[in-house]
């Protein structure tokens, strides 16, 4: 019997790839997209695209209103912080944090787990790149899988559900490295917290700065478009 | 310095009683209800006016689709069952469990608790009169208060954040004979799963069954008003 996961795809570069690394387990895939007061739509657009490629089974897009909780440049009116080294980036817990979001995340994933009958759920959460976000460590993501344990059906009646988080421990080349022998087209992905006008990525935030210093270590060419000729600091 | 609760508020007897009792232990107030595909909007006005008499800091509606999921009569076509007795309820796990449903409503308590500065959640999940729905339990709310302090800036910079279940191991008679104490008018609580046109309570399912028989056991007269003459079975 052909076992199913939902895997959580944001549109950018990391859960493209975790949801090539479930396709290549063998799982059918049931995806999951959040629209949650972002600035612009483009990765929603980006996560149906990627999605559709990839011949998942279903793909749910779920609105979320984090914003009536700001405290984060990502929903708010913060700026988005551009040209920080990467030592700077590992400083704290970023402006970008959104109040437990991935916990919110995972919480609608395992619902859909348990009405899709889902034994796995992937989530592209890296503890190497992102050390400042609390809810992106190895010990979380153990906390949750045990807790969701307890709060469902299938976890009660002893089928039990597995959180996957496969990048864990891959910094950003590696990452690119395994998901370019699994097919995966990152022209589609984009990663910017802020976009310009036209969809070009901004080459200056945190996000836009891990891809490229990324795409570098990889040796490979970044084939998403970038305002200005962009490089990694 | 007076300290924050999020309460989650529903607008029912449980969560009522739950916001005198955490009011009564010197907690500035922040409620948090939400809007999730629900058969009726009368446990929102419920809540709302629950909070306005309670002099809440704050009271937060989120509008969540618990719907797209499915799998429950609370949100989708399944027929909300009637007329059954308490022994009937307690067999395994209720058609009206809504999948994950308290961990999406914890996961949300929890991102308002951290842009609220507040130190501890309280929820009026009970052991004894649901024990079909696996997130009601005990080792549930452990599970996720643990994961809660690993997914947050506060868990982690050291001001950890307590789950409150303060009603877990009462019965429906206990907690209406507490409520009365700390001056909960019932009056303005709904717990009807089916409410007829006009908003009288059907008096049949189980939430109507469950609460009849907490006043009969509290030896008080249920305040709101039913379709018929209603009685504990």
């Amino acid at each position: 019997m052909t076992r199913t996961a939902v895997v959580l795809l944001s549109g950018g570069l990391d859960s493209a790839t975790v949801l090539a690394i479930a396709r290549s387990e063998g799982f059918e895939i049931v995806a999951l997209s959040f629209r949650y007061g972002q600035r612009h739509e483009a990765e929603i657009v980006a996560a149906q695209e990627i999605a559709k490629r990839a011949g998942v089974r279903r793909h749910e897009i779920v609105d979320i209103d984090l914003g009536v909780f700001g405290g984060s440049a990502l929903t708010s009116d913060v700026a988005v912080p551009k040209g920080r080294s990467a030592s700077e980036m590992s400083q704290g817990i970023p402006v970008t944090y959104v109040p437990a979001r991935n916990t919110i995340f995972l919480s609608y994933a395992l619902a859909l787990a348990e009405v899709s009958g889902a034994s796995d759920i992937y989530i592209g959460v890296n503890a190497l790149d992102y050390s400042g976000y609390p809810d992106c460590r190895p010990e979380y993501i153990e906390a949750f899988e045990r807790m969701a344990n307890l709060a469902t059906k299938a976890g009660v009646e002893g089928r039990p559900l597995t959180i996957q988080a496969p990048l864990m421990h891959q910094s950003k080349g590696e990452i690119i490295a395994r998901g370019m022998q699994l097919g995966v087209d990152y022209a589609q992905t984009l990663s910017c917290y802020d976009p310009v006008a036209g969809g070009a990525a901004c080459g200056e935030c945190d996000a836009c700065q891990l891809r490229l210093k990324g795409f570098a270590e990889a040796g490979v060419r970044d084939p998403v478009r970038y305002r200005e000729q962009a490089t990694a600091r």
